[in-house]
């Protein structure tokens, strides 16, 4: 079990959550090649020496906020599920989950750009809880597909497709769009389960 | 109508073409940003003196790689397609066409690179040729919802999840891969179908 955290600690993973978020924000603006740690540091009225405490790199703070969307993502799925749960409405919940991340936490700036510019250390840890949360949808599939309530021509062409359609959502994605979070969750959930033969109304 | 080239003119171009899929293979072998002119002139010995003759610069090649790309999806789609053709089969020929334009011609590696680096008058024609293909498909959508063979909850986002899907081919196709480009057109064409709601053994 971990240590619970000192009121020092909690309080230093506060202020540091409050920097990632402003600077997801300025990454989501401008994008992350264009930012700099400066316009952090002015953003939140602290000089680059105090800012320097919480965060040592730009490419740091992407590592973390890339770090804490995967988790959030995941954390979001598992607080949701119910044992009961058939594939199709785990699916949902994963596809809400992730779409709920990506786009109230305004760190969709960080997502877009890829993690492959990371020392390989942060990579090296991003990949493998990409590969958490890609498992998740894998199992998800075939349970789907073992209980014949999904079917496929070829699984893994399925879940590719449907991977792509989520990982699109990152590029189009515009808090000021027509539809909200929770109805492009919907529409993507639907279109994907329909993919595996899925049709929740029936 | 335009006006017959001269068999100087069909020799350029055939010569060009050659480059073009040349320096498409060195994209997709390194990158387009590690990938210079002189290993492109090297690849086909030619001078880079002669390569001029045909290719101004390496933004040149991306540009001419991708206009084409686009080009070939267009024709080949409308080439295979028939008037009698319902929706559905409309749509699996669209991705068809797009799958084995992206994978066949060694392209992949220029259409990975995004055209945003492009200067302006070249990235404005690819845009407008890429409105061209967005557009048949929504055309095909729309007269898919209008004769009841296609649903979505909402056909917007079935269509950025198609897209979506489709791009996703360009992130993951590797020619070492599983599945030929005709089996991978199969299956994309199928989930996105069934993402309609169209079940084509029905």
């Amino acid at each position: 079990m971990e240590k619970p955290l000192t009121f020092r600690e909690i309080r230093y993973k506060e202020k540091r959550r409050k920097i990632l978020e402003h600077a997801a924000r300025i990454f989501a603006k401008k994008g992350y090649e264009k930012a700099s740690l400066e316009e952090i540091a002015a953003r939140l009225k602290l000089s680059k020496a105090s800012l320097y405490h919480y965060i040592k790199s730009k490419d740091e703070v992407l590592y973390l906020i890339q770090m804490e969307a995967l988790e959030e993502i995941l954390a979001a799925f598992e607080k949701d599920l119910k044992p009961s749960d058939k594939p199709a409405v785990k699916l949902e919940k994963l596809v809400t989950a992730y779409i709920n991340t990506i786009t109230q936490k305004h760190i969709i700036g960080a997502l877009r750009q890829q993690e492959l510019i990371l020392p390989k250390k942060w990579r090296t840890k991003i990949i493998c809880l990409r590969d958490k949360l890609d498992s998740k949808i894998q199992t998800i599939i075939q349970e789907g597909l073992e209980s014949g309530q999904f079917r496929a021509l070829d699984w893994k062409m399925s879940y590719m497709a449907a991977i792509g359609a989520l990982n699109g959502v990152l590029r189009w994605y515009s808090p000021q769009g027509r539809l909200s979070a929770k109805e492009i969750s919907r529409s993507m959930a639907d279109f994907i389960l329909h993919g595996f033969g899925v049709d929740q109304d029936e």
